[in-house]
């Protein structure tokens, strides 16, 4: 397997119906790739449900191989590229790609450096993503279907960014681009060191008062947004790090 | 509709189980098609098979619509380029193009004249295409999927080729430029405002004894760098301008 196949994961959020697991398990390795992982499934033993065997139809290595954790944080830990997929369009939240330019984006991401990784998040059946989730990914994508019958069921949506990951990564390999003519790109954080720092900034906000842990209303989604949308840098994290240290001891010798 | 939807066929060659012609009429709605041509299915009341509708999820009056033929040459009279849609090769005639290569030749046809049709043709579940069949197509398509389990079965192999062709259709019949990496208007703060915060960033910087202003060395640029490329909105400069008038009143306190 090209490594950058090996290096993109897709995420199903609380599935509920087993069969989609499944069906979500053989779109994954009918386009090359091999990562599933579910945040808190209804089955907690959804590896051994019956249905999600018979719909994984072989794919039964992607099913038995997925990680099963309980937060969409854990789940994106290790991500330096995260793309949230849903229908939904909101006032805040990344900027919205489609599943091609997402995917373009992707190849160009895995082919910058080899640490770098890639994720499709998808929500739960009935209503997709939250506000929550969305906001812990780098980039909204959508999948533009005919806006008077979009009834595409998560699988469906999965096998679809699949192929165009697909497609996009055999012909980011093909190319094959020499790699001078690459621009040197920064490492980026991966996911959980971001969300450190988001926590950390949160403690700062709250030691100068400027964040009442009382009355939170939108301030962190907003300030998360920032700081998802940046792309920063492991550089940029330990140097924000920094000021949040330093605001925290600052305000507690008052 | 757009003439260039309208004037495309999907055609399933002897389709043996009713749930997958379901499928297959949901698949051509959802990317905004509607036309379906069967040729010989097995069960000749398709229309009203209950499994047929169940998995058409709405789209019955694509179902209801299909057109009913016996022979292939029917299904393909009116159509002015058709599309094997296949794994197998064939030694004779024109190479074989992948689903976005074919679609894109799709919309290049539909735009060259008023009266032209196109046909993607799919063959029977268990066998595929005949050689026989494939010979009254003016190409071969094919999907590159993961040769080591290429396991499609026909309607997803129709949704596939059915988004292909939407999205080149789209993308031949959009003026607009497409989606770029820019977020969609938000108010951007201009870049005097931006300036400002940096200044007054720089300020709650010295204050909390983070910068160092006989020694700034590059950490200005950078914080610069990072609140440039963020690309802020006008609320989003000043949600950070009372996090810095924060920090000075908190750090003077001391």
């Amino acid at each position: 397997m090209l490594p950058s196949f090996a290096h993109t994961r897709f995420i199903m959020v609380a599935p509920s119906h087993p069969g989609n697991v499944g069906a979500a398990a053989r779109a994954i390795k009918t386009m090359g790739f091999n990562e599933l992982v579910l945040v808190s499934p209804k089955d907690p033993d959804i590896k051994n449900n019956p249905e999600a065997i018979a719909l994984s139809s072989g794919a039964t290595d992607v099913l038995h191989n997925a990680h099963l954790v309980s937060t969409l944080d854990e789940a994106l830990a290790p991500v330096t590229l995260s793309f949230a997929l849903t229908a939904r369009s909101r006032d805040m939240g990344p900027p919205a790609l489609d599943i091609r330019q997402s995917a373009q984006l992707s190849a160009r991401h895995l082919a910058s450096a080899p640490e770098n990784r890639v994720a499709v998040v998808l929500g739960t059946e009935r209503t997709g993503l939250e506000n929550d989730e969305i906001s812990r990914c780098h980039r909204i994508c959508h999948i533009p279907a005919n806006p008077a019958y979009s009834s595409l069921n998560v699988s469906q949506a999965l096998q679809l960014a699949a192929w165009e990951l697909r497609y996009a990564l055999m012909e980011s390999n093909s190319t094959a681009t020499p790699a001078s003519d690459i621009p040197p790109e920064a490492a980026y954080a991966p996911s959980e060191k971001v969300e450190a720092l988001v926590k950390h900034w949160e403690q700062a906000l709250v030691a100068i008062d400027f964040l009442n842990p009382a009355h939170p209303k939108k301030l962190m989604p907003r300030m998360r947004y920032l700081f998802t949308r940046i792309h920063m840098s492991q550089e940029e994290v330990d140097m924000m790090r920094g000021v949040c240290t330093n605001i925290i001891k600052h305000a507690s010798k008052k």
